[in-house]
This record gives C-alpha cells, sequence and structure tokens, in this order.
C-alpha cells in the first residue's frame, strides 16, 4: 500500500468541527444543541444576491478570468474607497473565498521552510494552509489578561529570525474579538519595513467592529505599499460563506501578478458566486452593514454581560468580529466541551463551543479556555448562555 | 522590498491564455477570432442546474459539509454506479473543480520533491500544481506518430527513480483526445503495484468518448483500490466550467481521510454549485450525455477532416474529450499561433489556438505542433479550419 505524503499526517484536523459529531449524537436522543462552535452567521443573505443568481443573463455558466470577473473588481475596490482605502480593480483578484487568499499569500510570498509570525490565539485553519504550502508558522503570543493586544515591538523582534518572511495579523480577530488601535499597527509596519518582510493582514471581520475610533486597515498604513497584503470575503460582510468569493488584495504589481499565475492554474473563481456578489455590494448601501453590525453588537452586549455575571470567567474587551475566547474556571476545555455535548443538559439543551487549544501552536495554552461564536439570534444566545452557566455550575472538573 | 518566493517565479502562465490579448487586440480592430485555444465548451448548461440555483430553498448560502453535500455525493456515486463503476458517497469529496482535485492528489499523496510521472503532452495546470505542491514532474513522452499511445511498459519503467511516487494520467487525454484501451491501463496497473506507487486518473472528459470498445476507469482495474485516485468534474460533464465542482475519488480510506482534512481548512466547496451539480446529475438521463456526445463526434470529424485535407499536416487518431494535438508544417508553434491572430485574416477572420510546446516539459518538443480545441458550432468551426488552411498557405515560416 502506497504511503501518503508526510504533510498529511502533519495536517490538523479541525478544532472547529471535531466534537460535531458529538453534538449530531446528542441531537438524535432529543437533545437541543446551541451551536457556539463555528462562525456561520445566521443572518439572511442579500435579496440582490439571490435575485443575480436567479436570472444570470447567461446559458452556459463559463469560466471567467482567473483575476475574476471585471464586474466584480470594480464594485469591491469601489466598496474599499467608499471606506477610504484606495484599492484600484487591478489591485484585487477575487478568490474561492478567504481561504484560498490566504493559501495564495503563502504561496507567493514564502518559501518552503519561511517562517511567517502569527499572532496566537489565531485561526485555526492558518496553520493548514501553512503545511499545504510548507510555511512554518511561529507564534507571537497575546494573553486574556491584556485583552489580547498585540504584544510589543521588543517581543515580536524576538521571534524573527533569517527565514522570517512575513507577518500574519487578523483585525479585528478571529478568534479574540480584538481589533488592533492604529498605533499598534503602525509599530507592527515599521518592523515589517525594517526588515522587509510581507504584512499579511486578514480583515475578513472589517464590516463587524463596534468601537468608537476608525477601524484601520492595513491598506490605510503609509509606506506598506510593497508589503501589504490584505485578505477579504463575502462569506461574513454578506452572510455568504457558501458563495466561496473572497478579495486578495495588494498593491505591490508582483504580488498580484505571481497570485495571478497560481490562480490561472485553477482557471476560475465560481463565477455565479461572483455575480451575486457583484449585485450584493452594487445594491446594499450603508444601512444594511449598519443593521448587521447593529444585530452583532447586541449579540456581543448578551454574551459579555451574561459571561461577566458567571463566577469566575474572564473575559476580555471584545470590540470586533463575532467571537470571544474566555477564561473559564475549568480543567481542560477539550473535556469540559465534549462534557457539555455528551452529559450536560439543562432542560433538556446544551452547548457546543470550541475548545480554544485549537488555536495556540504553543502546547498547553487554551487549557482553560474556549471560543465563543455569537452568531445565534438574541433570544438563543441567552439560552446558550443560561444553559454555559448552568454546566460550569455542574461540571465535575470545575477549578 | 519584499524578495517573492522563489516558486512565484518558477510558476508557469498558462500557454492557453498567453496570446488572448493578442486577440483581443485584433477584435477592436474589427477582426472575427475563432477561440480554438481553450476547453470553454459552448453547450447551455442544463436547465435542472439553472432552476435549482433560482430555487434553493434557504434564504442564508451556508457552508456545506467540507466534503460536499451529502446530497451531491450520493448523486454522483450513483451517477459512476449506473456507469459500471462501484463508487460510494464516502469515496468522493467534493472540490473547488477538478483543478482543486488534482491540486488535492499531489498534496496527500506527495510530499515535497517526491516525482509524478506524467504522460507528455499533458494539460499545462498540472505543472502549476506540482509547483504549488513542491512536486517534481517527469515527463514520459508520447508522439504524434504513435497516436499519442502510451510508451512501453519498459519506457516508464526507465523513469522511476526511488522519489517517484505517483503516475498522472489523463484519459481522454486533454490535450491530444487520445483513450487508453484497457490493456494499456493493465499495463501501468502492474506497474503501479509492483513499484507501490499512487496512480492518479483525471478523468474530467469521460463523458466524450467516441469510440466503439468500453472506456475504462481506472476504478475498473482489479486490485487498485489503495493505489488509484480518480479525478473528475461537473466542468465539461454539463458545461458548468464556472460552476467549480470537482470530484475526488478513491477507495483507500487514508486517501479520503488525509485529503479531508486539507479539505477543512478550506471549508467548503460552492454551495449553490453543488445543488445545482446535484439537480443536474438527477435530472439528466442518458440522452442528455448522448446528445452532447454526438454533437462533440460531429465537430471532431468536421475537424480532423478538414486537417487531414490540409498538406502537410499530421493528425493522430482521436478518440475522445474535445482537443486534437496536430503537426503543422511550421517551424515555430508558438510564431505561427501569434502570427495567425496578429497578422493573419481571412475576409477579416482569423483562429486562435495553443502553441503545443506548454503541453510539454522536455525542450524543444511541440515546436510544430498546436492544441486545437474544437468547442465551437459546426459551422463556426468549418469556418475556423477554413482560415487556418489559408493561414498554413499564406505563412512566411511555412517549413
Amino acid at each position: 500500500m502506497p504511503k501518503l505524503a508526510d504533510r498529511s499526517a502533519r495536517m490538523p484536523s479541525s478544532p472547529i468541527r471535531r466534537l460535531v459529531d458529538f453534538a449530531v449524537a446528542a441531537e438524535k436522543t432529543g437533545v437541543k444543541v446551541h451551536y457556539l462552535n463555528i462562525g456561520q452567521p445566521d443572518v439572511h443573505s442579500p435579496d440582490a444576491f439571490w435575485e443575480a443568481v436567479a436570472h444570470p443573463g447567461v446559458k452556459t455558466l463559463e469560466y471567467s478570468h482567473s483575476a475574476g470577473t471585471a464586474g466584480l473588481r470594480q464594485a469591491i475596490a469601489a466598496h474599499y474607497v467608499s471606506r477610504g482605502l484606495e484599492v484600484t480593480p487591478s489591485q484585487v483578484i477575487i478568490t474561492n473565498g478567504g481561504s484560498e487568499a490566504c493559501l495564495l499569500a503563502f504561496l507567493t510570498c514564502l518559501n518552503p521552510g519561511d517562517e511567517c509570525l502569527v499572532v496566537e490565539p489565531f485561526y485555526a485553519n492558518y496553520a493548514g494552509f501553512a503545511v499545504a504550502a510548507g510555511v512554518e508558522l511561529r507564534a507571537i503570543t497575546s494573553h486574556i489578561e491584556d485583552d489580547f493586544a498585540l504584544p510589543s515591538a521588543e517581543e515580536i523582534e524576538r521571534q524573527i529570525t533569517p527565514r522570517t518572511r512575513a507577518i500574519l495579523l487578523c483585525n479585528p480577530s478571529n478568534p479574540t474579538g480584538t481589533v488592533y488601535p492604529r498605533a499598534t499597527l503602525e509599530a507592527i509596519a515599521e518592523i515589517v519595513k525594517a526588515r522587509d518582510l510581507f504584512l499579511l493582514s486578514d480583515e475578513v471581520y472589517r464590516d463587524f467592529y463596534y468601537g468608537q475610533d476608525e477601524l484601520v486597515s492595513v491598506l490605510q498604513l503609509p509606506g506598506l505599499d510593497n508589503h501589504a497584503v490584505m485578505l477579504d470575503s463575502a462569506s461574513k460582510k454578506f452572510s455568504l460563506c457558501g458563495a466561496r468569493v473572497g478579495f486578495f488584495v495588494a498593491r505591490n504589481p508582483d504580488v498580484i501578478s505571481a497570485t495571478l499565475k497560481f490562480c490561472q492554474a485553477r482557471l476560475s473563481a465560481p463565477t455565479l458566486d461572483m455575480f451575486g456578489v457583484e449585485a450584493s455590494l452594487r445594491n446594499t448601501d450603508d444601512s444594511y452593514f449598519a443593521a448587521v453590525r447593529n444585530e452583532y453588537k447586541a449579540r456581543r452586549d448578551i454574551v459579555v454581560a451574561a459571561l461577566r455575571a458567571m463566577p469566575g470567567v474572564v473575559v476580555p474587551n471584545i470590540e470586533g468580529a463575532f467571537y470571544a475566547v474566555v477564561k473559564l474556571p475549568i480543567d481542560d476545555s477539550d473535556r469540559f466541551c465534549q462534557w457539555m455535548v455528551e452529559e450536560f443538559r439543562l432542560d433538556g439543551e446544551t452547548v457546543l463551543m470550541a475548545p480554544a487549544t485549537g488555536f495556540y501552536i504553543t502546547p498547553g495554552l487554551g487549557k482553560n479556555e474556549v471560543r465563543i461564536a455569537y452568531v445565534l439570534d438574541q433570544q438563543r444566545l441567552s439560552r446558550a448562555m443560561e444553559c454555559l452557566a448552568a454546566g460550569l455550575q455542574a461540571y465535575p472538573g470545575r477549578a
């Protein structure tokens, strides 16, 4: 029997999906499970999307240009301009979701064996893309006690080696909901320029910011035109996770033309989804984004208030995205999350969360932390928080 | 300015798309260009597809299971069973087009630096996936004088090194239209078993076979359950190139579970397209495939007859897919194809073809060969052949 590639074994399983089978088993016995494990929004996708895909105006669904349809590239560039980011259509490549945008950034910018610094805890699938691209991730650890703020420039510098080629940020952050202020980003920019690194900025949650100050994109930092790559997606912006339309944005023309070669090999992103996302961009105004943002802000407030009322729970400041990493008074988050779906019931209901261990690469970290995605309506979220509070009281491994 | 990854420079440009800018420039001056360079079928996508995407029955377009929707996995497995291939839904992973299926096969089965034998001339994008996955392609050369038949087992064995981990076939072949008979495939299977290699078989043109004998899939060869990976796609089967729905099929459960981890990192294939392809499979019967096949068979006959009537043109036996690699009486196919779109006009019309050099990795091969995709209606194809015949007469570099 032929041996698989070593990277197949190194490839991590998804920490977000690992406990789903237990939840499905619970549902089969009649238990109602509140899914807080995955960032699948429940908000409806825009009417304009459904209209466009129902009336595409073509009879054959053809390949599109490997960089994406001209219409969508124009529409998303105009969208960024309306948000204060100077972007032209030729600086955007449409990808198979934000996922492919991240993989492409690794393939284009880093050699196999090169290192990419990443702020931990981080979106778990970065580790998967790194394995696929042969890139080594090296953690800069942020801490719940500091509201998961970026570590100091000195601490970041200390992690840089001769093989370091890039720094990867997620802003607003999945999984922590942290939003980096301008001063923090400028400090990172100085390091990036001094060391001649790429700065890869995953901004797929940029429409989910609940703070008062401006939200700063990596594309708004001066002097980074050659260094910055911004990754974005229609998935969260328009509740279109299944559409697989992402945005790879860079002002460095060499980065765009190299990435385009990788895109030409896979021919095209999904044409019909691109039609729908273009229509969504052209037919939604700021009120759409404001309504969605207000809904998630209200959900955040419910979750934060409920968690802060639970004894022994540490809740950091959460300013964006729709996630929270919180510290619980428990022995082991993997054990606790599994126990919740397998054994704990509050009037026939329970909660599925993601153990935070899967969002760290430094062994041992995240053992008493979980990630909560607040993607349910407010009533269900309140009920889910009641389940969690009761579960924490009943858990035999309470610390 | 930060340096790009070395693989960005190694990444080949698409030989299929390289001359497109010249064609667009010609069109701007009023010239009518017949596009024979790319395998974009003109046949309409099935009504069932358009119906399904217009009435998806959901209001939020969600992520699907990373292996694909249960419905589509069932439908495609049933489709294979109806074609005599024993496949269960759990042996199928739905991918972002056949492109991703090929990349996944490389990622799962071969380590960086491992070698994959591939029959040359081959689908040019294999080289791109190989660069992305760090895999080295090693050519087994087939020749137009032998109708691009697979070389002997001895010749294949001669190319095997300690780093060889897989053999990649395309059957029916893009770019040559060759279909491998059972005896040839069985000879390959013996090598694969003896050397414990993977056999990756790109069968995206399996519905385009014009011969009399049975078309044999790698999944029908005995004893290969652990070795065989079949790659397929909805793109050509249903004229749905823009749908980005491919099929990765393997009976080896370790291959499936490793590949699924790579798929989990990228979350999901396009959900709406999967709905549409499932409906296409469930609502088209054999008459659909027969009608499409008959149309392409008629086109092949037109192209082959026209080419055989041109002095000095060598046309091999073509039994499948919708491509032909033919030898022309010219000095240099890159120069000739560019000259055709840039300079040659027959009553204001010309033809865009793909120089075959881009389908070989052995330097110097394909210099007097072009690939023709017969994806236009019969009348336009006839006219395109007239243009080519006249162009060959007028070409200053005629050999």
